[in-house]
């Protein structure tokens, strides 16, 4: 019997799996299908049956396995396991391409996330809405920072900018940044950093493609 | 003593890291650093130094652990390793915020991609080039494909269209995608998938600052 770690501390492959899942469900709600098995979450996840029970053991569920997970309620408890009820505010750094798309595409509001603030050094387009949200200049971001009470943030700005506004939007308050620039920060222990590099995962891709 | 996998099977996540070492270690050499321990990469990378050691063990690498492995040695082999010397041809579809970052930061010439072509159905766009690379209609893709022989691309249509164009794109020879759109793609076995869910980082960085 896999043992249940104490509650707030899912493991970081988890935690991964389990937003996926919630995913996958809304996308089984959206086709009117209204309970899903082990198996067959597993099988379009891409792992295994004994992975999907024991990720979903790790949370407050009380679905039966034997009949397979209702779909409403899976969804509201992995919800709930991640924390997504509390709302936290998050800002944009860095307007070019890649912020834009973070702005246009990814329903934050869907998931307990308030996108609060953008922002970009270039004039043209500081002042301006973006996607609805004001793009504010880089001079006033630490005040903006802390004014809202932003405390997640996506970085996306040049590798040459990244550490000295990583140490920027630490000072004022971020503890968990999603770091799209291709260097690796140094950060205090208390701020969490989540990577995206993308070349990497196409570097995974490649090796797989020529096996 | 862990065992060596057999050549060309090295696991996904070791894959991932080696990958991300990959960078780690190129920034040290732009830093004039030349040899690292397995402790000084772990700390950068976030991990722990054995775990490192364990994943340059997987690869064909002679160098000394005692005496810290010599980045440029290191770089080679985990080039090697990864295989980033056989290159490979790949396609971005949808050139939309998110297609266009990725063309224009993504440095693929320098790990064994080559960006040949991208695809958009929007004719104010199709026929004109996005950082250097030509901007093909989405009716030409599957003959484009095939003539240019590329066998990656990243997916960055609307979730609507995104079965579709999988559907197409490996009927015309692709093998490796990198998906961005929100919906699991069901695709034949040959064929390998792997998930970018923006979405899906930011909630797993918000797990953390919720903790």
């Amino acid at each position: 019997m896999p043992q249940k770690r104490p509650s707030g501390t899912l493991s970081p492959p988890v935690i991964q799996r389990l937003s996926e899942y919630l995913l996958i469900l809304e996308q089984f709600i959206t086709q009117e299908q209204e309970v899903v098995s082990s198996r067959a979450l597993a099988t379009v996840y891409g792992n295994n049956s004994s992975q999907v029970r024991h990720d979903i053991f790790q949370i407050e569920h009380k679905g039966s396995q034997s009949h397979g997970y209702l779909c409403i309620e899976l969804i509201k408890d992995i919800r709930i396991a991640l924390n997504l009820q509390n709302e936290k505010n998050l800002c944009i750094i860095g307007m070019g391409n890649l912020g834009r798309a973070i702005t246009a595409h990814v329903p934050f509001d869907k998931y307990g996330m308030n996108l609060s603030a953008t922002f970009d050094i270039d004039p043209d387009v500081v002042g301006k809405k973006i996607g609805g949200i004001e793009v504010y200049s880089a001079e006033s971001m630490m005040d903006i920072l802390k004014e809202k009470n932003i405390t997640m943030a996506a970085l996306c700005v040049p590798a040459t900018r990244a550490q000295k506004t990583c140490d920027q939007i630490i000072h004022s308050g971020v503890k968990g940044i999603l770091n799209y620039s291709r260097i690796r920060l140094k950060v205090p222990e208390h701020v969490s950093v989540h990577y995206e590099q993308i070349i990497c995962s196409f570097m995974q891709l490649s090796y797989k493609c020529s096996l």
